[in-house]
Parts: structure tokens; sequence; C-alpha cells
């Protein structure tokens, strides 16, 4: 059974998962961030031989699509985690990326935004 | 403003942004897995230099808490592009593994569930 | 004048450098590797939106081409300061990998050379 | 029997042995820069755990020791193969990068050299 929970039901599933295992003392910022870097190339990994075109079809195969699911999960897991311990908040600092980056990168025929905003 | 929306209501206005500036040709599986790959490693360059107890208080420092804010938004924005492309649920790739890892890494003094669950 | 010397003689100028600066509390191998992985992804940085073809002409470019070298002499100082730290010799390491793989991938038309050698 | 040959000497083998195989279509400098940071990331996983005092002990089982020796191969094999696709030398380039380093870090007590030099 696997529900569909909201981000940050995860990230308290996995605050509780790590409290329950004692693995405070290794959850440092630091090492956090390595795990989560250390996952993203295992990611990449799954992709470094392949040309575009073939990058654009590893879901076809049904075992490649769970390592890649799998590898996703796991980014997001340390990603979550290391937003945990230093108290950031994802989805509000995607948020205003993106309003940043709309000014920073206006769309064809767009007019800038005005910075004020 | 900066509201706070949920992660595939990001999803989908990040997939507007690369649609409104066509980078389409770009955001293939491999790029986009490169591109996480090196925003992870620009939130590790943040940390490679600190002791435990330093990284642990990064976010004392403002200018250094933006920074982070920013890398940390950048990675989970290629994260959720990169699903966007493949097809990948972000949130369901996440619950399945919890429940994968709560069978794998039974905490002290808790039954192990069974397999079957 | 840039003269070239060989592998060991750059190690050594390296370690000379650090000390002369009072970086050794800094250059633990887990420090050391983490700086060798973020200059490993700024090297991608590099070629993270380029095809496979723009990929093979990034030296055309002088102003790519300096930013290349650079970050593979980067790449390359962080191996060796961490080669340093940890009494690794990087070119026995190298040479007993060749050996390993000539046994693992024996090339087209070839007979597996005999495990014993 | 593992000789130990210079650095020209390896990435001669090297690019001997992918010839060889006819791996040639894959070492694109894109894939080659991939597996080169993935493997740095591989290195970088034997240490995300430790703390700095752990991490210099490393060395002291024999496990460890030669997973470490094998992941410094690795890099150094794709850092060499992508010189070799790139026509960068890579000694060259660490040799002019030591020079710059000397200008922009002068040793405490030192007298920064004239920048013309």
């Amino acid at each position: 059974m696997t529900e569909r929970p909201d981000l940050p039901a995860l990230q308290r599933r996995l605050a509780e998962f790590a409290a329950a295992r004692n693995w405070g003392p290794y959850h440092t910022p630091k090492n956090l961030v390595s795990a989560l870097s250390v996952e993203a190339s295992e990611l990449l990994e799954i992709f470094q031989w392949l040309t575009p075109e073939e990058s654009a079809r590893v879901m076809a195969d049904p075992e490649t699509a769970h390592r890649v699911r799998d590898e996703v999960a796991d980014v997001l897991a340390y990603l979550l985690q290391l937003c945990e311990v230093l108290g950031v908040d994802p989805l509000a600092a995607l948020a205003a990326k993106i309003e940043r980056n709309a000014h920073r990168f206006p769309a064809p025929g767009e007019r800038p935004a005005p910075e004020g905003n």
C-alpha cells in the first residue's frame, strides 16, 4: 500500500524515521548534502553513456524505470532531510526562485514584470 | 509576493516556464540530470571546508542562508523538471521508497513488518 | 613561464603550497574529496546543455578552452592533494586498475589473459 | 605485475584500450566528463557519513583502502580520457594553474610576485 502524501508529510515521516533509528549524529548538514550529491550522481550514472535520444526512452525499460524512480526518491529524501536540519522550507524556496527567474528571463513577447512585484 | 503552492503546482509552473521560453530541446533527461547533479554540487560547495559544527550553523549568516535556499530551490527545480520529462511522480516514488526502507531498516525494538504488506 | 613537470613533482609542489599557507587543518580527506567532486561538477557544468556534437567542439572557442583547462587543473589538483593526505600513489593505482580491466574486458578477438598473471 | 609508468604513458595505454574495444562513439567529452563526475562521487560516498577524524583513518582498513585506490584510479582514468579527446595536456594545465594561484594566494610573509611574471 503506497498512499501519496504531500511533501511536508513526507518530510515529517523522514524525520521520524531518522529519529527512531538514532541517525541524528550522522545527519549534519554537511553529511546530508554530501549524500544528496552522491545520489544525484547515481541518477546521472544511469544516463552517462546514453545518447540524448536514448535518454528520452529510459522509462520504456521496466528495470531502468524502477532504478530511475528509486534514485529520484533518494535525491528527494536527502533534500528533504537537509531542509529539515537547516530549517529551510523547500516549497517556499522554489516559489521564490521561480518569481526571481520570471524577472531574469522574460518569455519572448513578454514585458518584463516590474521589479517591485 | 511569494505564495506557497504545493509540489505538483510548482512542477506545472516550471513546465509552463520552460515551454514559454522554448527550452524543450535542451531539456532532455540526460541534460536535466546533469544540471541536477551540478546544482547539488553547488550546494556542497557551500559546506566543503566547514567542520560538522560550522555546517550546523550556516543559516545564522543571512547571506549564506540566502545562498543555501537558492541552491535548494535549484536542486528541487531540476528534479521536478526531470520528473516532468520522464513522467515520474516524485511524491509517489518517495512514498514507495520510505515503505521499502521501513522493511529494510526496522527501528530498534520494532518487529520487522511482514514483507507482504 | 610554465614548465611541464611530472605528476609527482606537481604533487610535491601542491603539498608545499598548502603547507606554506597553513591549509593543513582544512585538508582532511573528507574535505578534499568534496572539493574534488565539486570541481568535477564545474567541469560538467560547461557541457550540461551541449549536444554530443557541440561537446566535441568546445576547444574551438578560446574562452571555453581556457575554462576547460582551468577546471581540469582543479580536478587534478584536488585529486593529488587527496592522494597526498591518504598516502595513495595515483599512478600505481591507475596502472593496477588498467591491469584488472584488461582481464575484465578482453578486447574483441583477444584471448582473456590468464587470471594468475 | 604492476609497473609504475608516468602519466603520459598511462594516458596512451587508456587510449589504446578504448580503441581496441571500439569505445570511441561513447567517449564524447560530455559522456566522459559525466563519468568523471560520477566516479568522484563514488569516492565521496566512502566518506559521506564519516567524521573528519574517521576520514583521516580510512586507509587503516585494508578493504576500504582498496576501494579508495580503485576509485582514485577511476577518477584519474576518466580525467585522462577526457584530456585525450579534448587535446588538453593535464600536467601543463596544472602547472599553469599553480603559477596563477601563487600570484592569487601569496603565502604569509611572502611579497606577492609581480603580476607580469
